[in-house]
Order: C-alpha cells, then sequence, then structure tokens
C-alpha cells in the first residue's frame, strides 16, 4: 500500500530519499512523541508542536477547547503535520557533503473536529497510549468537565509523504584521499531513570510500562466502550 | 535582555510557560540540530524540518537552491521558524494531567536571501559547527561551485518566545489518594559510538570532536576570512 504523491506531497528535492509506502509513513508518525503543525492564522504561518497518535488512517491531536490553533483548524483551515526523527550525525570530508540520517513524515489536509463521545475518548485513549503504551488502563480517564475543556481533531491519513536518509557520507572522488575522519554518529532518543512525584505514596510500585517505556514500543489494544 | 511580545508571539494558552528572555529562547534555538520551518505556498501551509544555526541575532538556513521552499522564503514569504526538545514524559493519576516536559521556541519573521560571499561562507561556517563544533577547521570547504549550489537565508531574530514545561505532574486533589505510579521519565538524545565511513583510510584516528559530541557543545570561535 502506498499513497499516490499530489503536488503538494511529492518529494523534489532529492527524490531518491522520498518514500511513500504506508508502512514507511505509519512508523514515522507512531515512533514520534511529538509532531510540528503548521497552518496558516490572518495570513501567519505558525508552526506547532503538538502530541499526535495514529488510529487506522486518522491522526487525532487535542488541545485546550479554547485555544488559537484548535480553533482555526477545527474550522478546517489546511494543515500540514510534520515528524521527524533525527538518527545521526553524518560527516563527510567536506562541508558540502554534511548532513543528518533523518526519517521525517508530512501529512497534508484539512482537520475535522472529533465531537462523538465514543470517537473522542477513544482519540484520548490513542494520544495517552502513544506516550505511554499501558497506561490508559491504570490511570483516572477523563471525566465530563474535562472532555468539555478538551477538543479532538482528526486528520485523515491519505495524503501524506515521507523522506528518509540513511547511511554514511557520500564524498566527491578526490576527497576521499583526503586526511578527514569521516563515518557516522548515530543519534538515540534514550529515557533515564524514572522519577517518583514528590507526593507518590510510599511504596507505589513502578509499573512495567514505565520501566519497559521506549520510543519504539507499541500501544496496546484499545478499550471498548458502551456508546 | 528580553523579546517584547507581538501579537503572534505572545503566548496565550498556559501562560505561566511563556519565557521571553533572549537568553533562554536563544539556548533553546542553538541546542536544536533541527528546526521546523512554516511557509505558505499557493495558500497551502509546508512545515518541513531543516537545519539552522544561530549567529548573534541571525538564524541562518541553507538549502538547495533550486528547492521550493528556498525560493518560496527568498522572495520574502512570512515564516515561523520552531525548535522543540522533548525532555520527559509527565505522568499523572488522571489521562488529563498527563503531559510532556519540552522547551520550544518559536521565531516570527520574513527570510532574506544571503549572497555576500563573506556573511555565506560564515553562515555555512555556523550551521557545520552547529552540527558538529570543532569541525569546520578539518574538513574541505566549499568551492565556487558548491557555493552557487546552496542558498543560504537568514532571519532575524528579533521576534520570538520560548515555551517550556518542566517539573513532575499536578493532580487534582482528590486523584492523589488513587493508587497510581506518578512522576517523570527523562529522555535525552544521546550520541552511540562513531560509525567510520566503509572507504575510510586505516588508522585515520577518531578526533575529539567526534568522540566528545553532545547536543549542549558550542561551536568554537568562527573563523575570520578575507572579504
Amino acid at each position: 500500500m502506498s499513497f499516490d504523491p499530489t503536488p503538494r506531497t511529492r518529494i523534489r528535492r532529492v527524490p531518491k530519499r522520498a518514500v511513500y509506502e504506508r508502512e514507511t509513513v505509519e512508523a514515522i508518525l507512531d515512533e514520534g512523541l511529538v509532531c510540528h503543525l503548521a497552518f496558516v492564522h490572518l495570513g501567519q504561518p505558525f508552526c506547532i508542536p503538538t502530541i499526535h497518535a495514529r488510529a487506522g488512517d486518522t491522526v487525532y491531536l487535542h488541545g485546550s477547547a479554547a485555544s488559537r490553533m484548535m480553533r482555526t483548524l477545527a474550522a478546517g483551515a489546511p494543515a500540514c503535520l510534520t515528524v521527524t526523527h533525527v538518527d545521526g550525525l553524518v560527516l563527510a570530508r567536506s562541508a558540502f557533503h554534511h548532513s543528518l540520517n533523518y526519517r521525517s513524515a508530512v501529512v497534508m489536509g484539512a482537520l475535522r473536529p472529533v465531537d462523538e463521545p465514543e470517537e473522542k475518548m477513544a482519540a484520548l485513549e490513542a494520544l495517552t497510549e502513544r506516550l505511554v503504551p499501558g497506561r490508559w488502563p491504570e490511570i483516572r480517564w477523563p471525566n465530563r468537565k474535562e472532555l468539555k475543556a478538551t477538543s479532538v481533531l482528526a486528520l485523515p491519513l491519505d495524503e501524506a509523504s515521507a523522506k528518509v536518509r540513511a547511511g554514511g557520507p557520500v564524498d566527491d572522488d578526490e576527497d576521499y584521499a583526503l586526511p578527514v575522519w569521516a563515518g557516522v554518529v548515530p543519534l538515540t532518543f534514550e529515557p533515564g531513570v524514572p522519577e517518583p512525584d514528590e507526593r507518590l505514596a510510599a511504596g507505589t510500585p513502578v509499573p512495567e510500562h514505565v520501566t519497559g517505556w521506549s520510543p519504539e514500543r507499541r500501544p496496546g489494544e484499545p478499550h471498548r466502550r458502551a456508546a
């Protein structure tokens, strides 16, 4: 399964790095803890970091019901959602061929507000489970007041592309003779030791969903709810 | 020194997280390996990851002279440049109070093309030194052909703000009694073991600027050039 490139998702610069396979785009989105969302308000582009979660063919976002971003986007403004992972520094022999190894995915489209209660709760579950898979069954779920204060938006995942660079530096032929170290410094995003809240009750065990957290871990099965 | 908030940089949501001090904004920009740049092309917002480097009151970007982004931006289109660091997962007792610890900086403005040779070369030095401080003196610098193929743009750092969340979860009073582990999982961006290029000449030492790399390391002094 692949996305059909459109004029706004077709990669023009370095097209050999373009990837239109759905599986690649989804994996990049799913591993991202934050996306950056671009939208236009009164002619000015904004680029705002926010959390996102994919569920099937939909990417969900949430925010305060009072926010400028949420209100602008709920009205159907065109948006661009981008997730980027930096995987390594690429050190070449020439300045020109220095680069980063990275994976980025871009989704274009207009968002729709999610007001139907079951979809809204499922989206909030997906957003929580994206950050910390396994967390949702353990915590207090949103109540009516919290649901009212939270807006959820949905972006269809049907116009998207990815761009990926991997591997070592590629230098000009004549530069390989230079006495310069060249290669890749891999970069990873690592969890540290969990820091308990100062008001945590003594003896509360640290759950496996915390000690075993990694950016690649996938959410559990969603919970069924009464409609 | 602080930035004066403008209608487009004033933080409206959770204003207690807003920071307008120049030092904070600069530190967030300087630690970022990539920024996300939003601009509008034919009414559609784009959000593209790219590398950036600050030198004093200017943020430099570069790209292919042929790219849509560079041409749109060189023409003076309004832009929004955002750098985000994710510092930790904030696990509360309720879904509603889950959060991320993060630092983000947003710079608004219009870019100008950098064509003057000395400024252009200095910008390319800054971009290289941002990725790998200490690298520039060791490598082959851009030649005339490479300079021609590269566009450099400058964004003045005079309309900017930052947003920072740090610390543990803040739960509703009645939720502290719940038997739920709460706290923070710190996240850091870590370099791995350097991987030499397969065509590296045997015996080439790994320089200190590679073995000692960290995201917080600052560039060396810029090199002087003849005008």
